[in-house]
């Protein structure tokens, strides 16, 4: 029998807003299991950027990652935001510890390559050192990951925070019962975008692609849920999308959530 | 017999300037006994919060570290140049880690109270965690420390390297045999300040009340000959004052620095 890990990943609605961190940070020191935490970078990236006179680049709709937005990610994402988690989980007595995937070499990625578009430093993952996170997790120390990665030839590189989620947990699935939840700003999957009450409760991964036909599953939701199903194909038995408050329970009967399973 | 440990600190000098830095980098990587790194911040600290309109408080000659200056030099301390550095060692196969105080709950500091002077958010030192620090090591993972640490009540301090340079050599010579260098832009302390030629080699520390009498030992030396007396005194063997260039090699022939021992 493997141990059970929940790895959780937060994003802006989360970040930016100093009294949702502070609530989730304390449920997520009340989880028993082992646990990790991947956080994105919500707004704060881009208001410092501005205020140090930094032009976001924009190609096609995407940002690009130049040298000087890489500085910004990551004083941003591995210093301010990082930092200010580890403290507040000491705080709540979990013992945490914050890491970029240069650290410890624990998450190794390969710079992007285009040929249309030239996305700067951004990389794509290759490899995750399981063994050190585990090592970590036997000492009772919680990792809280930010979104950058290196290539081990001394490049830092921003990186997709669901992708860490799901390239972690790929890799720990060797040695343990795996759950994810990517915390949400809705109450899950909606079948009606405007009705929080809609939400689908249980999706297999042989119903994504008649709800990708319907366009329920559209837009900003395609990366996302396209990273859902990878991870369930990897043998995750269980990935959930739902809001904060709800993390500790999505079992329970007043769960409300969507929970993805094969 | 225990087993030898280096723990060197770095400055501005070395921080400031990304060729001293990679060539630093190069030469740590190559000290084969277990090792760690303390760096301080430099000047890009307060270049960025120049830019990003932080003004610099100054109380009596001392820089108060407001929250505005907190932000930003966790930022640029433990985002910024901790990980460039990790990641650069990590390119010179050294695995290593970035750390604030924070991470694993590693230096425990507790905000100075001060009846003049209210310094902000700085903290004094109160324990180092060694057996965790320990643990990275016996992975042959060296750790990289900023000057930040916290006091376990969510909150993070701005903290004088060199004192985290001493606090951490002092925790784990219960373990190892520890050797601390402090890198220095200058080839040693100097009898006569205006030649570089005039290293003193070797000082006891019954030597040091006699080289500040003769005001040998001043200024900004005053608190960093401080720290080392307090290191022979906690029993560390010896401490080394010299350039980047000596590191490897402190006990050779060609060894130009100031060797610190009882």
């Amino acid at each position: 029998m493997k141990k059970k890990l929940q790895i959780i990943k937060i994003g802006g609605n989360i970040i930016d807003d100093d009294n949702a961190l502070f609530e989730f940070l304390n449920l997520f020191s009340t989880i028993s299991t082992d646990k990790i935490l991947i956080h994105g970078g919500g707004k704060i990236a881009t208001q410092i950027g501005n205020k140090l006179g930094i032009v976001q680049k924009m190609v096609d709709g995407r940002r690009i990652t130049d040298a000087e937005t890489l500085e910004v990610v990551t004083m941003v994402y591995a210093g301010l935001i990082n930092k200010k988690i580890v403290a507040l989980l000491q705080s709540l007595q979990t013992n945490a510890i914050g890491l970029s995937g240069a650290d410890g070499n624990v998450i190794l990625s390969k710079k992007r390559i285009n040929n249309h578009i030239d996305y700067g430093f951004v990389g794509d993952i290759e490899k995750v050192e399981n063994h050190f996170i585990q090592l970590l997790l036997e000492q009772e120390i919680s990792p809280i990951f930010c979104a950058i990665t290196h290539d081990k030839k001394g490049q830092l590189l921003n990186t997709n925070a669901d992708t860490i989620t799901a390239e972690i947990a790929i890799a720990m699935s060797d040695n343990y019962d795996v759950e994810v939840i990517y915390v949400f700003e809705k109450n899950g999957l909606l079948s009606n975008i405007d009705d929080e009450n809609s939400v689908i409760k249980n999706i297999k991964i042989a119903d994504i692609q008649l709800l990708k036909t319907k366009k329920i599953i559209a837009g900003g939701m395609l990366p996302k849920v396209d990273n859902i199903e990878l991870l369930i194909k990897k043998g995750i038995k269980k990935v959930v999308l739902c809001k904060a408050e709800y993390i500790q329970n999505t079992t329970g009967q007043y769960f409300i959530g969507t929970i993805f399973e094969k």
